[in-house]
Protein backbone atom coordinates (compact mmCIF):
# COMPACT_ATOMS: atom_id res chain seq x y z
CA UNK A 1 0.00 0.00 0.00
CA UNK A 2 1.64 2.97 -1.51
CA UNK A 3 -0.33 5.50 0.84
CA UNK A 4 1.27 7.89 3.33
CA UNK A 5 -0.52 8.50 6.43
CA UNK A 6 -0.46 11.90 7.61
CA UNK A 7 -0.56 12.62 11.31
CA UNK A 8 -4.53 13.07 12.93
CA UNK A 9 -7.16 15.19 11.57
CA UNK A 10 -11.29 15.73 13.09
CA UNK A 11 -12.03 15.40 9.43
CA UNK A 12 -10.33 12.51 8.56
CA UNK A 13 -12.23 9.43 7.32
CA UNK A 14 -9.69 7.31 8.97
CA UNK A 15 -7.92 7.82 12.26
CA UNK A 16 -5.53 5.79 14.46
CA UNK A 17 -4.94 3.27 17.34
CA UNK A 18 -1.76 4.29 18.77
CA UNK A 19 -0.38 1.21 20.96
CA UNK A 20 -0.31 -2.50 20.79
CA UNK A 21 -3.09 -3.16 22.93
CA UNK A 22 -5.44 -1.13 21.39
CA UNK A 23 -4.38 -2.32 17.81
CA UNK A 24 -4.81 -6.11 18.75
CA UNK A 25 -8.06 -5.44 19.98
CA UNK A 26 -9.18 -3.49 17.02
CA UNK A 27 -7.82 -6.05 15.28
CA UNK A 28 -10.10 -8.69 17.37
CA UNK A 29 -13.06 -7.05 17.22
CA UNK A 30 -13.51 -5.07 14.03
CA UNK A 31 -10.93 -6.69 11.35
CA UNK A 32 -13.42 -5.63 8.45
CA UNK A 33 -12.29 -2.35 9.35
CA UNK A 34 -8.52 -2.07 9.53
CA UNK A 35 -7.13 -0.12 6.73
CA UNK A 36 -3.37 -0.86 7.70
CA UNK A 37 -1.15 -2.11 10.40
CA UNK A 38 2.12 -0.61 11.20
CA UNK A 39 4.63 -2.29 13.13
CA UNK A 40 8.17 -0.89 15.04
CA UNK A 41 11.00 -3.09 14.11
CA UNK A 42 11.24 -3.47 17.97
CA UNK A 43 8.20 -4.51 18.77
CA UNK A 44 8.41 -7.52 20.84
CA UNK A 45 5.29 -9.22 19.57
CA UNK A 46 5.82 -8.73 15.80
CA UNK A 47 4.98 -12.41 14.71
CA UNK A 48 1.52 -12.62 16.86
CA UNK A 49 0.83 -9.33 15.24
CA UNK A 50 1.21 -10.20 12.03
CA UNK A 51 -0.28 -13.46 12.02
CA UNK A 52 -3.36 -11.95 12.96
CA UNK A 53 -3.36 -9.53 10.15
CA UNK A 54 -2.79 -12.20 7.79
CA UNK A 55 -5.80 -14.40 9.21
CA UNK A 56 -7.68 -11.13 8.87
CA UNK A 57 -6.56 -9.93 5.21
CA UNK A 58 -5.04 -6.75 7.16
CA UNK A 59 -2.07 -5.63 5.07
CA UNK A 60 0.80 -3.98 7.51
CA UNK A 61 4.30 -2.69 7.27
CA UNK A 62 7.24 -2.07 8.82
CA UNK A 63 7.65 1.50 9.36
CA UNK A 64 9.59 3.58 12.45
CA UNK A 65 9.78 6.61 10.59
CA UNK A 66 6.51 6.64 9.89
CA UNK A 67 5.35 5.74 13.26
CA UNK A 68 7.67 8.28 15.22
CA UNK A 69 5.64 11.01 12.77
CA UNK A 70 1.99 9.65 13.40
CA UNK A 71 2.60 9.44 17.75
CA UNK A 72 3.71 12.04 20.02
CA UNK A 73 4.60 9.51 22.57
CA UNK A 74 7.95 7.63 22.34
CA UNK A 75 6.83 4.53 23.46
CA UNK A 76 4.28 3.46 20.79
CA UNK A 77 5.16 0.42 18.69
CA UNK A 78 2.46 -0.26 16.43
CA UNK A 79 0.08 1.59 15.14
CA UNK A 80 -3.67 0.54 13.74
CA UNK A 81 -5.32 2.61 10.63
CA UNK A 82 -8.79 2.28 11.20
CA UNK A 83 -11.61 3.57 8.87
CA UNK A 84 -14.18 5.22 10.93
CA UNK A 85 -17.72 4.51 11.23
CA UNK A 86 -21.01 4.49 12.62
CA UNK A 87 -23.49 1.99 14.34
CA UNK A 88 -26.93 1.70 15.58
CA UNK A 89 -27.58 0.65 19.22
CA UNK A 90 -29.59 -2.22 20.15
CA UNK A 91 -32.87 -1.30 21.44
CA UNK A 92 -32.74 -4.69 23.83
CA UNK A 93 -29.68 -3.38 25.99
CA UNK A 94 -28.97 -1.06 28.41
CA UNK A 95 -27.58 2.60 26.68
CA UNK A 96 -25.14 4.83 28.66
CA UNK A 97 -26.34 8.40 27.10
CA UNK A 98 -23.74 10.91 27.34
CA UNK A 99 -24.51 15.06 26.75
CA UNK A 100 -21.75 16.91 25.13
CA UNK A 101 -18.61 15.34 26.42
CA UNK A 102 -16.01 17.42 26.27
CA UNK A 103 -12.76 15.45 27.29
CA UNK A 104 -11.19 13.37 24.55
CA UNK A 105 -9.11 10.96 28.00
CA UNK A 106 -12.63 10.71 29.79
CA UNK A 107 -14.62 9.72 26.98
CA UNK A 108 -12.12 6.82 26.26
CA UNK A 109 -12.34 6.09 30.14
CA UNK A 110 -16.07 6.24 30.65
CA UNK A 111 -16.05 3.67 27.12
CA UNK A 112 -13.89 1.42 28.87
CA UNK A 113 -15.79 1.30 32.26
CA UNK A 114 -19.40 1.04 30.19
CA UNK A 115 -17.69 -2.41 28.41
CA UNK A 116 -16.57 -3.35 31.80
CA UNK A 117 -19.86 -3.35 32.80
CA UNK A 118 -21.36 -4.87 29.60
CA UNK A 119 -22.78 -2.02 28.35
CA UNK A 120 -22.24 -1.88 25.01
CA UNK A 121 -24.28 0.79 23.32
CA UNK A 122 -23.66 4.54 23.93
CA UNK A 123 -25.43 7.15 22.57
CA UNK A 124 -24.02 10.64 22.34
CA UNK A 125 -26.05 13.80 21.83
CA UNK A 126 -24.88 17.35 20.76
CA UNK A 127 -21.43 18.46 20.59
CA UNK A 128 -18.96 15.76 21.86
CA UNK A 129 -15.09 15.49 21.88
CA UNK A 130 -13.64 13.56 19.20
CA UNK A 131 -14.75 9.78 19.47
CA UNK A 132 -12.47 9.05 17.08
CA UNK A 133 -9.68 10.68 17.78
CA UNK A 134 -6.47 9.29 18.29
CA UNK A 135 -6.62 10.08 22.26
CA UNK A 136 -10.07 9.05 23.00
CA UNK A 137 -9.04 5.42 21.30
CA UNK A 138 -5.91 5.37 23.58
CA UNK A 139 -7.32 6.24 26.79
CA UNK A 140 -10.21 3.53 26.25
CA UNK A 141 -7.62 0.89 25.24
CA UNK A 142 -9.60 -0.23 22.31
CA UNK A 143 -12.78 -0.75 23.77
CA UNK A 144 -14.08 1.66 21.93
CA UNK A 145 -13.81 -0.85 19.02
CA UNK A 146 -16.37 -3.30 20.76
CA UNK A 147 -18.98 -0.57 21.54
CA UNK A 148 -21.95 0.48 19.58
CA UNK A 149 -21.51 4.80 19.33
CA UNK A 150 -25.00 6.73 17.94
CA UNK A 151 -25.09 10.44 17.47
CA UNK A 152 -27.76 12.65 17.73
CA UNK A 153 -28.40 16.26 17.85
CA UNK A 154 -30.23 16.21 21.15
CA UNK A 155 -32.00 13.92 23.53
CA UNK A 156 -35.66 14.01 21.76
CA UNK A 157 -33.85 12.54 18.33
CA UNK A 158 -32.36 9.72 20.82
CA UNK A 159 -35.59 9.12 22.70
CA UNK A 160 -37.75 8.88 19.28
CA UNK A 161 -35.40 5.82 18.46
CA UNK A 162 -35.09 4.31 21.47
CA UNK A 163 -39.01 4.91 23.65
CA UNK A 164 -38.76 1.86 25.69
CA UNK A 165 -35.98 2.85 27.61
CA UNK A 166 -36.31 3.98 31.75
CA UNK A 167 -34.34 7.20 31.48
CA UNK A 168 -32.47 8.15 34.75
CA UNK A 169 -30.85 11.44 34.79
CA UNK A 170 -27.66 12.11 36.55
CA UNK A 171 -28.18 15.75 38.87
CA UNK A 172 -27.09 17.29 41.32
CA UNK A 173 -30.08 19.00 42.27
CA UNK A 174 -32.24 15.50 41.95
CA UNK A 175 -34.63 14.55 44.48
CA UNK A 176 -33.95 10.41 44.38
CA UNK A 177 -30.59 9.33 45.55
CA UNK A 178 -28.36 6.55 44.36
CA UNK A 179 -28.46 4.20 47.02
CA UNK A 180 -27.97 0.09 47.22
CA UNK A 181 -30.65 -0.46 50.01
CA UNK A 182 -33.58 0.91 47.84
CA UNK A 183 -32.82 -0.59 44.54
CA UNK A 184 -33.79 0.79 41.12
CA UNK A 185 -34.44 -2.85 39.11
CA UNK A 186 -35.25 -1.35 35.17
CA UNK A 187 -35.20 -4.24 32.70
CA UNK A 188 -34.09 -1.66 30.51
CA UNK A 189 -32.62 1.28 31.49
CA UNK A 190 -30.71 4.43 29.88
CA UNK A 191 -28.31 6.65 32.34
CA UNK A 192 -27.91 10.14 31.09
CA UNK A 193 -24.86 12.06 32.08
CA UNK A 194 -24.26 15.70 31.73
CA UNK A 195 -20.98 18.07 30.28
CA UNK A 196 -17.93 17.66 32.82
CA UNK A 197 -18.04 21.43 33.43
CA UNK A 198 -21.82 22.24 33.29
CA UNK A 199 -23.64 18.57 34.02
CA UNK A 200 -26.96 18.49 32.32
CA UNK A 201 -29.00 21.49 31.52
CA UNK A 202 -32.23 21.93 33.87
CA UNK A 203 -34.54 20.36 31.00
CA UNK A 204 -33.27 16.85 31.67
CA UNK A 205 -35.11 16.80 34.96
CA UNK A 206 -38.47 15.97 33.69
CA UNK A 207 -37.35 13.77 30.94
CA UNK A 208 -37.27 10.55 33.39
CA UNK A 209 -36.17 9.65 37.08
CA UNK A 210 -33.28 12.62 38.05
CA UNK A 211 -30.99 10.99 40.75
CA UNK A 212 -27.87 11.96 43.00
CA UNK A 213 -25.35 9.93 43.75
CA UNK A 214 -24.96 10.86 47.55
CA UNK A 215 -22.08 12.87 48.41
CA UNK A 216 -21.02 15.35 50.98
CA UNK A 217 -20.60 19.21 50.84
CA UNK A 218 -16.61 19.21 50.72
CA UNK A 219 -16.81 18.75 47.05
CA UNK A 220 -19.09 20.43 44.14
CA UNK A 221 -19.57 17.32 42.67
CA UNK A 222 -17.81 13.99 41.71
CA UNK A 223 -15.75 14.15 38.08
CA UNK A 224 -17.91 12.27 34.93
CA UNK A 225 -16.10 9.38 34.80
CA UNK A 226 -16.33 8.28 38.60
CA UNK A 227 -20.26 9.06 38.49
CA UNK A 228 -20.36 6.96 35.42
CA UNK A 229 -18.46 4.22 37.18
CA UNK A 230 -20.63 4.08 40.03
CA UNK A 231 -24.07 4.40 38.10
CA UNK A 232 -23.20 1.73 35.69
CA UNK A 233 -22.00 -0.42 38.30
CA UNK A 234 -25.01 -0.18 40.78
CA UNK A 235 -27.36 -0.92 37.83
CA UNK A 236 -25.63 -3.71 36.38
CA UNK A 237 -25.43 -5.13 39.83
CA UNK A 238 -29.40 -4.70 40.38
CA UNK A 239 -30.12 -6.72 37.14
CA UNK A 240 -27.72 -9.70 38.84
CA UNK A 241 -30.06 -9.19 42.04
CA UNK A 242 -33.21 -9.62 40.32
CA UNK B 1 7.85 39.29 51.33
CA UNK B 2 10.44 39.56 49.05
CA UNK B 3 10.73 36.31 48.55
CA UNK B 4 10.49 35.15 44.45
CA UNK B 5 9.11 31.73 44.40
CA UNK B 6 10.42 29.42 41.84
CA UNK B 7 8.89 26.63 39.29
CA UNK B 8 8.35 23.47 41.27
CA UNK B 9 10.51 21.01 42.09
CA UNK B 10 9.89 18.10 44.21
CA UNK B 11 12.57 18.53 47.02
CA UNK B 12 10.97 22.28 47.81
CA UNK B 13 9.03 22.66 51.36
CA UNK B 14 6.25 24.74 50.02
CA UNK B 15 4.19 23.80 46.91
CA UNK B 16 1.40 25.98 44.84
CA UNK B 17 -2.21 25.72 44.52
CA UNK B 18 -2.69 26.72 40.99
CA UNK B 19 -6.02 28.46 40.27
CA UNK B 20 -8.77 30.21 41.88
CA UNK B 21 -10.75 26.98 43.67
CA UNK B 22 -8.40 25.67 44.77
CA UNK B 23 -6.64 28.46 46.74
CA UNK B 24 -10.19 29.31 48.10
CA UNK B 25 -9.90 25.45 49.43
CA UNK B 26 -6.52 25.64 50.65
CA UNK B 27 -7.43 29.49 52.71
CA UNK B 28 -10.90 27.54 54.14
CA UNK B 29 -9.07 23.94 54.82
CA UNK B 30 -5.46 25.19 56.05
CA UNK B 31 -4.85 28.84 56.70
CA UNK B 32 -1.97 28.11 58.71
CA UNK B 33 0.00 26.67 56.27
CA UNK B 34 -0.55 29.43 53.52
CA UNK B 35 2.71 31.44 52.99
CA UNK B 36 1.36 33.63 50.19
CA UNK B 37 -0.98 34.26 47.58
CA UNK B 38 -0.35 35.44 44.24
CA UNK B 39 -3.37 37.19 42.55
CA UNK B 40 -3.37 38.08 38.67
CA UNK B 41 -4.43 41.82 37.93
CA UNK B 42 -7.65 40.57 36.27
CA UNK B 43 -8.70 38.31 38.60
CA UNK B 44 -12.59 39.04 39.21
CA UNK B 45 -12.91 37.93 42.46
CA UNK B 46 -10.02 39.90 43.92
CA UNK B 47 -11.91 41.54 46.90
CA UNK B 48 -13.67 38.26 48.19
CA UNK B 49 -9.86 36.46 47.54
CA UNK B 50 -7.95 39.30 49.52
CA UNK B 51 -10.31 39.50 52.37
CA UNK B 52 -10.00 35.66 53.04
CA UNK B 53 -6.18 36.53 53.15
CA UNK B 54 -6.43 39.41 55.82
CA UNK B 55 -8.65 37.43 58.21
CA UNK B 56 -6.25 34.64 58.03
CA UNK B 57 -3.46 37.12 58.14
CA UNK B 58 -2.13 35.56 54.94
CA UNK B 59 0.16 37.80 53.04
CA UNK B 60 -0.63 38.69 49.23
CA UNK B 61 0.62 40.84 46.07
CA UNK B 62 -0.81 41.01 42.76
CA UNK B 63 2.10 39.61 40.15
CA UNK B 64 1.13 38.78 36.51
CA UNK B 65 4.41 37.98 35.59
CA UNK B 66 5.42 35.18 38.58
CA UNK B 67 2.06 33.71 38.04
CA UNK B 68 2.62 33.35 34.38
CA UNK B 69 6.41 32.08 35.49
CA UNK B 70 5.09 29.17 37.76
CA UNK B 71 1.99 28.31 36.17
CA UNK B 72 2.11 26.27 32.57
CA UNK B 73 -1.48 27.16 32.38
CA UNK B 74 -2.83 30.01 30.79
CA UNK B 75 -5.96 30.50 32.88
CA UNK B 76 -4.46 30.22 35.99
CA UNK B 77 -5.61 33.77 37.87
CA UNK B 78 -4.57 32.61 41.59
CA UNK B 79 -1.96 31.05 43.18
CA UNK B 80 -1.70 29.69 46.70
CA UNK B 81 1.79 28.61 47.98
CA UNK B 82 1.61 26.57 50.70
CA UNK B 83 4.07 24.45 53.21
CA UNK B 84 4.17 21.22 52.84
CA UNK B 85 2.89 18.93 56.07
CA UNK B 86 2.38 15.49 57.51
CA UNK B 87 -0.51 14.38 58.69
CA UNK B 88 -1.98 11.23 61.21
CA UNK B 89 -4.48 9.12 60.02
CA UNK B 90 -7.87 9.13 62.26
CA UNK B 91 -7.58 5.57 63.84
CA UNK B 92 -11.38 5.77 64.25
CA UNK B 93 -12.44 6.45 60.68
CA UNK B 94 -12.08 4.59 57.72
CA UNK B 95 -9.36 4.51 55.76
CA UNK B 96 -8.19 4.18 52.00
CA UNK B 97 -4.91 2.68 51.53
CA UNK B 98 -2.88 3.49 47.77
CA UNK B 99 0.41 1.09 47.20
CA UNK B 100 2.31 2.73 44.93
CA UNK B 101 -0.10 4.77 43.38
CA UNK B 102 1.93 6.59 40.15
CA UNK B 103 0.15 8.71 38.70
CA UNK B 104 0.13 12.75 40.14
CA UNK B 105 -3.61 13.34 38.03
CA UNK B 106 -5.37 9.83 39.52
CA UNK B 107 -4.32 10.40 42.92
CA UNK B 108 -5.34 13.90 42.73
CA UNK B 109 -8.96 12.67 41.38
CA UNK B 110 -9.00 9.71 44.44
CA UNK B 111 -8.53 12.20 46.81
CA UNK B 112 -11.35 14.39 45.52
CA UNK B 113 -13.30 11.07 45.15
CA UNK B 114 -12.75 9.99 48.72
CA UNK B 115 -13.27 13.68 50.63
CA UNK B 116 -17.00 13.10 47.86
CA UNK B 117 -18.01 10.04 50.40
CA UNK B 118 -16.60 11.75 53.35
CA UNK B 119 -13.17 9.44 54.06
CA UNK B 120 -10.79 11.76 55.00
CA UNK B 121 -7.84 9.33 56.06
CA UNK B 122 -5.66 7.99 53.15
CA UNK B 123 -2.29 6.11 53.39
CA UNK B 124 0.09 6.26 51.05
CA UNK B 125 2.48 3.22 51.08
CA UNK B 126 5.85 2.70 49.22
CA UNK B 127 6.89 4.79 46.28
CA UNK B 128 4.43 7.54 45.58
CA UNK B 129 3.14 10.44 42.97
CA UNK B 130 4.16 13.37 44.46
CA UNK B 131 1.51 14.41 46.79
CA UNK B 132 1.84 17.95 47.02
CA UNK B 133 2.69 18.26 42.91
CA UNK B 134 1.06 21.15 41.89
CA UNK B 135 -0.71 18.54 39.41
CA UNK B 136 -2.14 16.29 41.78
CA UNK B 137 -3.36 19.66 44.02
CA UNK B 138 -4.88 20.66 40.83
CA UNK B 139 -6.51 17.71 40.00
CA UNK B 140 -8.12 16.82 43.39
CA UNK B 141 -9.27 20.51 42.98
CA UNK B 142 -8.16 21.28 46.35
CA UNK B 143 -9.67 18.13 48.09
CA UNK B 144 -6.17 17.31 49.23
CA UNK B 145 -6.24 20.31 51.68
CA UNK B 146 -9.13 18.54 53.40
CA UNK B 147 -7.04 15.12 54.03
CA UNK B 148 -5.04 13.76 56.50
CA UNK B 149 -2.48 11.30 54.31
CA UNK B 150 0.45 9.49 55.82
CA UNK B 151 3.19 7.83 54.63
CA UNK B 152 4.34 3.96 55.25
CA UNK B 153 7.16 2.39 53.96
CA UNK B 154 5.45 -0.99 53.64
CA UNK B 155 1.87 -2.33 54.86
CA UNK B 156 3.21 -3.83 58.23
CA UNK B 157 3.85 -0.36 59.36
CA UNK B 158 0.90 1.18 58.64
CA UNK B 159 -1.19 -2.14 60.23
CA UNK B 160 1.22 -1.60 63.11
CA UNK B 161 -0.25 1.86 63.95
CA UNK B 162 -3.81 0.96 62.90
CA UNK B 163 -4.54 -2.56 64.07
CA UNK B 164 -8.37 -2.42 64.13
CA UNK B 165 -9.02 -1.73 60.94
CA UNK B 166 -10.93 -4.15 59.27
CA UNK B 167 -8.78 -4.54 56.02
CA UNK B 168 -9.96 -5.12 52.30
CA UNK B 169 -7.81 -5.44 49.15
CA UNK B 170 -8.85 -5.17 45.65
CA UNK B 171 -7.46 -7.72 43.84
CA UNK B 172 -8.45 -9.05 40.71
CA UNK B 173 -7.70 -12.72 41.28
CA UNK B 174 -10.08 -12.17 44.54
CA UNK B 175 -12.60 -14.96 45.47
CA UNK B 176 -14.68 -12.65 46.96
CA UNK B 177 -16.93 -10.05 44.66
CA UNK B 178 -17.98 -6.63 45.49
CA UNK B 179 -21.61 -7.35 45.16
CA UNK B 180 -24.48 -5.19 46.52
CA UNK B 181 -26.66 -7.38 47.63
CA UNK B 182 -24.41 -9.31 49.71
CA UNK B 183 -23.24 -6.46 52.05
CA UNK B 184 -19.95 -6.21 53.93
CA UNK B 185 -21.17 -4.07 56.76
CA UNK B 186 -17.68 -3.40 58.81
CA UNK B 187 -17.71 0.05 61.06
CA UNK B 188 -14.24 0.49 60.70
CA UNK B 189 -12.63 -0.73 57.55
CA UNK B 190 -9.19 0.29 55.28
CA UNK B 191 -9.79 -0.48 51.35
CA UNK B 192 -6.70 -1.12 50.07
CA UNK B 193 -6.11 -0.75 45.98
CA UNK B 194 -2.59 -1.13 44.05
CA UNK B 195 -0.58 0.44 41.13
CA UNK B 196 -2.60 1.90 38.45
CA UNK B 197 -0.35 -0.78 35.94
CA UNK B 198 0.48 -3.63 38.04
CA UNK B 199 -2.14 -3.62 41.33
CA UNK B 200 -1.43 -5.18 44.51
CA UNK B 201 1.00 -7.75 45.01
CA UNK B 202 0.22 -10.85 45.36
CA UNK B 203 1.11 -11.09 49.22
CA UNK B 204 -1.98 -8.57 49.63
CA UNK B 205 -4.11 -11.67 49.29
CA UNK B 206 -3.22 -12.88 52.80
CA UNK B 207 -3.63 -9.00 54.68
CA UNK B 208 -7.42 -8.78 54.75
CA UNK B 209 -10.43 -10.05 52.68
CA UNK B 210 -9.68 -9.76 48.89
CA UNK B 211 -12.23 -8.69 46.79
CA UNK B 212 -12.74 -8.05 42.89
CA UNK B 213 -15.72 -5.61 41.38
CA UNK B 214 -17.37 -8.07 39.08
CA UNK B 215 -16.42 -6.69 35.54
CA UNK B 216 -16.73 -8.59 31.96
CA UNK B 217 -13.69 -10.21 30.12
CA UNK B 218 -13.85 -7.63 27.61
CA UNK B 219 -11.58 -5.05 29.60
CA UNK B 220 -8.46 -6.35 31.54
CA UNK B 221 -8.83 -4.42 34.73
CA UNK B 222 -11.24 -1.22 35.51
CA UNK B 223 -9.63 1.97 35.96
CA UNK B 224 -7.43 2.36 39.17
CA UNK B 225 -9.79 5.34 39.78
CA UNK B 226 -13.03 4.10 38.60
CA UNK B 227 -12.45 1.01 41.29
CA UNK B 228 -11.54 3.45 44.15
CA UNK B 229 -14.97 5.04 43.35
CA UNK B 230 -16.83 2.10 43.17
CA UNK B 231 -14.97 0.77 46.73
CA UNK B 232 -15.42 3.97 48.54
CA UNK B 233 -19.24 4.64 47.69
CA UNK B 234 -20.61 0.95 48.37
CA UNK B 235 -18.76 0.82 51.50
CA UNK B 236 -19.97 4.09 52.26
CA UNK B 237 -23.42 3.12 51.49
CA UNK B 238 -22.76 0.29 53.37
CA UNK B 239 -22.41 2.34 56.72
CA UNK B 240 -25.50 4.52 55.70
CA UNK B 241 -27.23 1.18 55.70
CA UNK B 242 -26.72 -0.51 59.14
Amino acid sequence: METIWKPYKKNFTYSYSLGAFPTFELLLARPKDVLEVLIHSSFTEKEKLQSLCKANQVPYQENDKLIAKLSDKENVFVIGIVKKYQSTLDSQTPHVVLVNPSNMGNLGTIIRTCLGFDIKDIAIIGNSADLFHPKTIRSSMGAVFRMSLQYFDDFQSYRKNYPSHEVFTFMLNAKEQLTIDRCLKPKLYALVFGNEATGLPMEYENVGTSIIIPQSSYVDSLNLTIAVGIGVYVFSQNGKVK
